[in-house]
């Protein structure tokens, strides 16, 4: 079983499957979706590599494709312009024209950095995304921000730039080590607290099974956000106004991850205390109630998720961070509130406004 | 005087300004073409930079902006990703947001260079292409086409990404040199030669007071050339179709060019080379006059350009950049003919055609 999401952006309108196993399946949906076979590129980390870089090569081998490998090391360093250099020379070697397809098999990193290659190689090739993380399943995969980083600042580099289809194979996360795995759910909760309040209630009550990593609810799961995510960004693809919403937890989040140190936390872990941060927020500037601040919060904890920086983290760093925000204006924060769970709205808030929220 | 073509996007619509000394007026277009003042960046090199960044600098500060300049060294080897990166470190220690405006100022190599890093600086900053060569003015600053190249190839990295406004200042060309304001007249050629029959016979009548630089005329043939430009582009923005014949001239010339050694015959040299091998190759296959080649070859030998690659000319290593052409398949080449002066036609030819057209 498979389910498919249209999303719907005009001549850059394309599919998104998601289902169980369907990674054998890459090279037939690839061809339905009109992507020529031949000579293509499944560029993927190393520790994707070893776990179904096989598995997908068969795949699109029976389906007349003839792919490459190029594997890069796991993690955010890999995001950089000397690996990008990488990616072109590679392609080259291997031979790749303007209608030869680009696979991104793996997580945020993968899709960001194979997504921009093929953005920018012989001024764009088709990309397809191939998540293997609750992240980019359910979030990074869809929408076409592509980007690598640069030592000033992340994703400082990159583009808006399609993917021609999004297989997202719930199965894949099974080998998904725990944190990486509950991490994905800070952006699952979230939403649900900006959108979709039924899915706030259906998360409460799945919890367990999900977390126990249930094929089928993980499919349901990932198929409802990259729902709600393909709305979003088929109404908003440049991030102009609606598609901010999608911002919500992760204008304190980010301040975290820059500020703790990249890689200290994960990025849903700060997207989860940005959450937490975001609801008491709420409750002061946009009348959300304090049980559902708590409900959600309570939530964000069953998912193992952290809701509150460490005692003892020093601050200047973080009002630092925030400052650098690409959302200021003039000393305040465009900043994503919820006024009842299932629905958001943004207000201009100070620094210190924000200080007071996470201190 | 000033004369105004709009280029025809949809969303991507924008004006492009033809003029003689309307560089002073930047800052103004600029401001009504919508674009916020404030940081901005002027790109450009040290030979342009000498010439007319303070003018420049002046027209953007009384309008508002605060431009830093950001000068690389003349030449196709600045075209590199090395240069991107300073490029980018600058752009960043200018502390350019999403708004901040690029200026390209300068001719083709700083206009795709600033391009690109304007395309990929936080997923896309506005861009004003300000061209200040022949070939930029007629052709390269309009269409969004912008790359770097890579050791392997030309253009081999790159991105679609339309400016917000084009400001071609005819007075510039004043101060080019003689074999670069040439080059540039073969594209002016050329689109007369596809699709205007009139503008052949105009420019074998005002061909003297072109070559004299007469600012009246240039302003006629900079602002007649980009208007075809123009339609090509708005009916055909990635080059799928129509804007393939824009190629008429070219797959013989960037052959010369990457065989010959970039920088041994400028771009519109090796061009006008590639359209009177073009002219033959149309009198075989698509029933183009000979009169009619002839006529066209006097033209071109008229504004001072080749017809002819040099006797003893080695054509292996041409041979192999034909094979390497973006628009080959299965050994055989797309290539863009002429029926008769003014329109173009597409065939199919073997590499041994068009070798028979330049030996």
């Amino acid at each position: 079983m498979m389910r498919t999401i249209r999303v719907q952006l005009g001549a850059a309108s394309h599919d998104a499957h998601v289902g169980a196993n369907i990674l054998d399946e890459l090279g037939n949906l690839a061809r339905a979706a009109g992507l020529k076979p031949g000579s293509c590129a499944i560029v993927t980390d190393a520790t994707v590599e070893k776990l179904y870089a096989a598995r997908v090569e068969d795949a699109l081998r029976k389906s007349g494709f003839a792919p490459v490998v190029i594997s890069v090391p796991p993690g955010e360093a890999s995001k950089s312009l000397a690996m990008l250099e990488q990616l072109y020379d590679r392609m080259t070697a291997a031979g790749l024209d303007r209608n030869s397809v680009v696979f991104a098999l793996g997580g945020g990193v993968v899709g960001d950095l194979a997504g921009f290659a093929a953005a920018t190689f012989l001024r764009g090739v088709p990309i397809v995304q191939v998540p293997t993380t609750v992240v980019a399943q359910v979030d990074s995969a869809l929408g076409g921000k592509t980007a690598i980083n640069h030592r000033h600042a992340k994703n400082l580099i990159g583009a808006f730039y399609q993917p021609q289809l999004i297989v997202a194979d719930v199965a894949t996360l099974a080998t998904l080590p725990d944190r990486e795995f509950r991490e994905g759910l800070a952006e699952v909760i979230k939403y649900g607290a900006i959108m979709d309040a039924p899915m706030i209630g259906d998360l409460e009550r799945d919890l367990d099974a999900i977390l126990a990593r249930n094929p089928a609810l993980l499919e349901q799961v990932v198929a409802r956000s990259l729902m709600h995510k393909a709305a979003v960004v088929g109404a908003d693809e440049h991030e102009s106004g609606l598609r901010k919403t999608l911002n919500f937890g992760h204008t304190v989040g980010h301040a975290i991850e820059a500020s703790a140190g990249y890689g200290s936390y994960f990025h849903g872990e700060a997207v989860a205390i940005g959450m937490v941060a975001a609801a008491r927020l709420s409750s002061k500037y946009a009348g959300f109630s304090a049980d559902e601040a708590s409900r959600l919060q309570r939530l964000i904890e069953r998912a193992g998720l952290p809701t509150a920086m460490p005692s003892g983290w020093y601050s200047d760093d973080f009002l630092r961070a925030l400052a650098l925000d690409k959302k200021r204006t003039a000393g305040a924060i465009e900043f994503v509130l919820l006024d009842r769970i299932g629905h958001s709205l943004t207000r201009s808030l100070s620094f210190d406004d924000i200080m007071s929220s996470v201190s």
